[in-house]
């Protein structure tokens, strides 16, 4: 018979042992920074119509899995959790705003593969609809703060930007821009590449834009790049704006948030920063944006991201919903903590029911069963063999005990304990006695 | 701006609310089962070659979503998280064997939707490979038992065959369609709907079968549907199946995990029963096989199934790689659930913090954060209103308590505590004194 090749597609992957565990742990933090300050939990499709995710990521749109279905239907596995979020906000006229949800799940992005890009990746989001407040934007930041730092595997910094002040700012600097249509969007794009290309080749780039001087985009450039500390010369970009009530409101708004972060009294891994260079390349942002970074590794790139997006909502309904979002790029932070080498080695747990003879299975289990209702990890040896080539496989799956049933045991209901660290052995204990060494705690 | 219509695909989902409550209770419990057994988490990609998902499924190959990709590679959407699960196995050649490993995942079939069934829908099996023991059936469908167990909403019937058992009484019965390749199998399919289209469709259409005899159909369906007790007259087919040695060792096995699961000293919603007409339609099944209904609901059909795969992985490799697994239908559980209307409304829980007026965030972010730190879901009003229509929403949300935040309460450092059930409230208390009413059990 001919064999099929077993392998994956390019930018996909399997996930398991410690890289499974981290990504559990993250989705776990997840849930918990979510359900403590009360986001629902929503799943929604991998596969849309594709006309309700096309059209709003900008950049992105290239990207989509796309096909025409059996039943002659253009879909699209979604490229990010937020889209499918917006169609089922308008699809449910009836949500109870402000609306807060959160959602675990793979997006996929047909990009091309590399260190920390995959084609399948999995995001965390969390989202709130109905409220363009201050709160809202900092309770997701909030959220995603919280994940972060409760991973403890490092320190990140948070760059906050806003659309708003980017936007006033360019008004400001290169006023003509703005009579084409595309024009802000052009200079957005090609700003948010300052970190990758660098300064020279962004004023390049923006004075090739119609309406655009060479001396407005070198003295923008200046300005955002102008720092009071670790952020953004906020007091600099405040000058600038004089006039324009739009983006000296956004810049408050901006402030606020650093405001905030700074009176939680709680311990953060996390560093918020303004930087309004920051402009995020999907085109649906409408006001704050953000990025992180891990600070041992910035060159990874963007591990979390988000921002507020007002309109998003507008393309199938008429009301007003504005929205802020955040989204863990759960496999890109794993691969960058892997990238780090601060992955835990697992350490000795549970026990291994080594098997002395065939015909005990039923008294194995019965053990078993009662450890395992205590929250034992108890693993029963699944093929006959001898008892050297038992120990060892328990050695070798980090078990902390061998659990021996031979006939004595299985007449007796006891069991034979050994501490697979020490060697030491316990002969036949009653199952509560055994419990007390297995669970001290309890 | 023309609007698009904010619509999903037939067949798909949105799940929130109670209905994404149960979800995850499911799934917490399918982590609970498989950690205390050392089953461990494996997630691979949603996408695959299409070569390596098709020609295993039988029936289920022409539901698959497949297309081309923008580089000409044939992909397809899993519509199993077993195939998959052997792809990766045939790629590792450097796993421990035995390996046991669970997962919980989308799966996608292009199947006609109807009540309970969808076109995405989750799974969550348990598999163990490179045991082909009496153990390994017993510890996957122990996991299964379980998990529908501790769900505590009804009970269930797990109804056990054996593929050898059937296959022997075949050659017992309709020794002549073996002259044909094609001939057990398609007898099993007919067989397999005996629950659909009953006894004498099933005995006219294995008539049609090559070799097969009009009144060998009926002797075999006869004897596959005599009972004894509650399960399927084991007895009788022993003495039927007398010379055969495969067969009579299946039966041996059957047996067995019967008696296994009868000595387990643990109370188990889920009657296990054998039932030798039970074929299960996927195709790369070799020996035990379960289907499982809800007592109160089986129209509904299995909610779990699963078996022995001994020949899967050997489309990708020539190493014999015997393998068992399960897999709970969390969709169409859930679905089952909520037709028998068990779903529980959720309770008053958690803190929602009104805002007396604007300014007061960061005092509210403050407190909130106090008590989210202790376990407390705690919601922070996201937008400035009045206060009877913050306390209206509190109450709409179905929080326990309103916490306000008010000048005096934000200037004092204190929060005032209103109790939504009684009206109760108590002014002006320290973060600590509001824990203690908040989480008494501190």
């Amino acid at each position: 018979m001919k064999k099929i090749e077993a392998r994956k597609l390019k930018g996909f992957a399997d996930y398991s042992g410690t890289t499974m565990s981290l990504r559990s742990q993250i989705m776990e933090e997840v849930r918990r920074a979510a359900s403590e300050a009360g986001f629902i939990a929503l799943q929604t499709p991998a596969l849309e119509y594709a006309e309700v995710l096309l059209g709003e990521g900008g950049e992105t749109d290239k990207q989509v899995f796309m096909w025409e279905d059996n039943g002659g239907r253009s879909v699209a596995l979604r490229y990010d959790l937020t889209v499918p979020f917006a169609r089922f906000v308008a699809e449910n006229g009836n949500l109870q705003m402000p609306y807060k949800r959160y959602q675990i799940g793979d997006v996929w992005r047909a990009e091309k593969p590399q260190k920390g890009r995959f084609r399948e990746f999995c995001q965390c989001d969390f989202d709130i609809i109905g409220a363009d407040t201050l709160s809202a934007d900092f309770e997701v930041i909030l959220a995603i703060m919280k994940v972060l730092t409760r991973l403890n595997k490092g320190t990140f910094t948070m760059t906050l930007g806003h659309r708003d002040v980017l936007g006033g700012l360019l008004k400001v600097f290169l006023p003509d821009v703005f009579q084409s249509p595309n024009g802000e969007s052009a200079c957005l794009i090609v700003i948010d590449k300052l970190d990758k290309i660098g300064p020279e080749k962004v004023v390049n780039e923006l004075s090739l834009i119609s309406g655009a001087t060479r001396e407005g985009a070198q003295d923008l450039l200046a300005l955002l790049q102008k720092r009071d500390g670790e952020g953004s010369d906020l007091a600099a970009i405040k000058a600038s704006l004089v006039s324009d009530e739009v983006a000296t409101a956004a810049l408050g708004r901006l402030e606020s948030l650093l405001d905030l972060v700074k009176a939680i009294d709680m311990p953060l891994s996390v560093k918020l920063v303004a930087d309004l260079k920051i402009a995020r390349g999907l085109a649906y942002y409408t006001g704050v944006v953000f990025e992180t970074t891990l600070d041992s590794l910035p060159s990874f790139g963007s591990v979390s991201s988000g921002g507020r997006y007002d309109q998003l909502t507008q393309r199938f309904v008429d009301r007003e919903l504005p929205g802020v979002g955040g989204s863990i790029g759960l496999d890109r932070l794993v691969a960058a903590f892997e990238e780090l080498g601060v992955l835990e080695n697992t350490k000795r747990a549970g026990v291994f029911v080594v098997l002395a003879s065939q015909g005990l299975e039923s008294w194995a289990f019965q053990a078993a069963e009662f450890f395992r209702a205590q929250g034992v990890l108890c693993e029963v040896s699944l093929k006959p063999s001898k008892l050297a080539k038992q120990f060892a496989l328990a050695d070798k799956m980090n078990r902390a005990y061998a659990m021996v049933i031979g006939e004595e045991e299985n007449s007796s209901q006891t069991v034979t304990l050994k501490d697979l660290s020490s060697g030491e052995q316990h002969s036949k204990l009653s199952l509560k006695d055994a419990l007390k060494l297995l669970k001290p705690e309890l």
